[in-house]
């Protein structure tokens, strides 16, 4: 895994515009958001997902950066003032903290747009029609019926008291939609497309981001701010309802456990290509930031 | 030209999530910063192209769609209090006066995902590598070395006085790439490409782009804010550099005019099938608002 992190780096490091060229303090910025930091664990699973379909690494270098440039815009607009207004992430200040709201408007503006024209490049698949299929998943996932839509929702649901159905709603939206986008763009990225095998990783991506989330809270609810790298206990003092306020911090962990065993199940039948996925759902639950 | 403005209205509004769709509020903001109101310069431009190169209407209607989508996204994150700071914006309060920051926000990142989905869906055109160039030519016309970046430009330069050159550098950036963009989505939405065709529409789109602008900047030096439904005489408060306050404003209205000259004059080996794009280049620099 380790290999792959560090491959990751150098494709999102390579991705980027060089901080040196015009504007340079946006490039700086965008920059310094996506980079030094950041469990990677989208790209890391559009990797594990591509290692079953036997993709070429160089697609999912490029897939990789457009779903952690679309993580990071998120993140960066996130953070800001009107929003959750936080000042630290992944162990540094936040980009409108370090440079200012404006730039971080447009850094999460710019990030996003370079999401889609990485995936648009010339060339990037073989067959095109594969390629748009990969923009369609990733801007649906990222939308109003995906990511965006799921924050529009928390922000209603800040100070309100939420059912498990409901709560379990909003995140399948807010970070389940791009989690199982990353598996499924790594799914596309193999030279063929086998209907058993996407719909068991879309299965296994479902029970992974609903897990991803539960450890989230569970996280917020324990850790401190040094081990998260971004402020710890944030959900109990915003009145936020999430799975620890919902179910209690023993039935939480349960529950993503319970999520773990289930993403290994349906990853059965694809047999040992699929042993990084399975290692990946480990690392999702038992992580400790 | 009434004809083709109902017809881009109603491809608008049929395209837009309904506002009874969850999550509603999100919905409903994003429908109020697209529909009533706008000139649709970009759209009427695509389609103006589109007449040139015989394209067929319902893949026009798609382009304009994404083409104003990124558009309106701009003006709701440059009103926001962090930019512009502005209240007004086609004779209606700005979408964070209407509704909040945080949802402007929104807004403003979802309109952009809807772009690239609305031109990543499967079958807008026959070659999907015709498509993928679109999605291509979008993001790089809105991202930091077109639209953002000219943004960012614009937001280092406020209170510095520019020269004309660096003037027409921010401009070119950031209106000129989205209009040039507007003129090659409608070119690439024939069935056939001829480069000299699309070199020509090309010239003529840099012509038009700067052109629009620089009226951009007589309009505000001269009208008041209820003819142009937005707050006038904002740069020269805000200490920003203009084509009036760098030429004064006889000389820009020339610049206006030379510029709606060289744009008829790349149009003449088109003949007739150009007429429209002919009527726009009228339209940009004579408008009152």
């Amino acid at each position: 895994m380790g290999a792959i992190r560090t491959r990751i780096e150098a494709a999102l490091a390579h991705t980027l515009p060089a901080a040196d060229r015009a504007p340079t303090r946006l490039h700086s910025a965008i920059r310094y958001a996506v980079l030094e930091g950041g469990k990677r664990v989208r790209p890391l699973l559009a990797f594990a997902a591509g290692e079953v379909v036997i993709a070429p690494p160089a697609r999912l270098d490029a897939v990789s950066c457009a779903l952690e440039f679309i993580h990071a815009y998120s993140l960066v607009h996130d953070d800001m003032p009107c929003m959750d207004n936080d000042v630290l992430r992944r162990g540094k200040p936040t980009v409108h903290v370090e440079f200012d709201e404006a730039t971080a408007l447009l850094v999460g503006d710019s990030l996003q747009t370079l999401a889609f024209e990485v995936l648009s490049q010339v060339g990037l698949c073989e067959n095109a029609a594969v390629q748009l299929d990969m923009l369609s998943t990733l801007a649906i996932a990222s939308g109003t019926h995906g990511m965006a839509g799921g924050q529009a929702i928390d922000l209603a649901a800040t100070g309100v008291t939420l059912t498990f159905p409901e709560l379990e709603f909003m995140h399948i939206h807010k970070t389940g939609a791009l989690i199982r986008a990353a598996v499924k763009l790594g799914a596309l990225s193999g030279e063929r497309q086998d209907h058993a095998v996407m719909h068991a990783l879309d299965q296994y991506a479902k029970h992974i981001g609903l897990a991803f989330q539960v450890v989230d809270d569970c996280l917020d609810a324990e850790s401190t701010t040094a081990t998260l790298g971004k402020t710890a206990g944030k959900d109990a003092v915003q009145g936020k309802s999430t799975y620890v306020s919902v179910l209690g911090l023993p039935r939480a962990k349960a529950l993503a456990e319970e999520l773990r065993q289930s993403a290994h199940e349906v990853l059965l039948p694809l047999g040992t290509r699929a042993a990084r996925l399975g290692a990946l759902a480990d690392f999702v639950v038992r992580r400790q930031f």
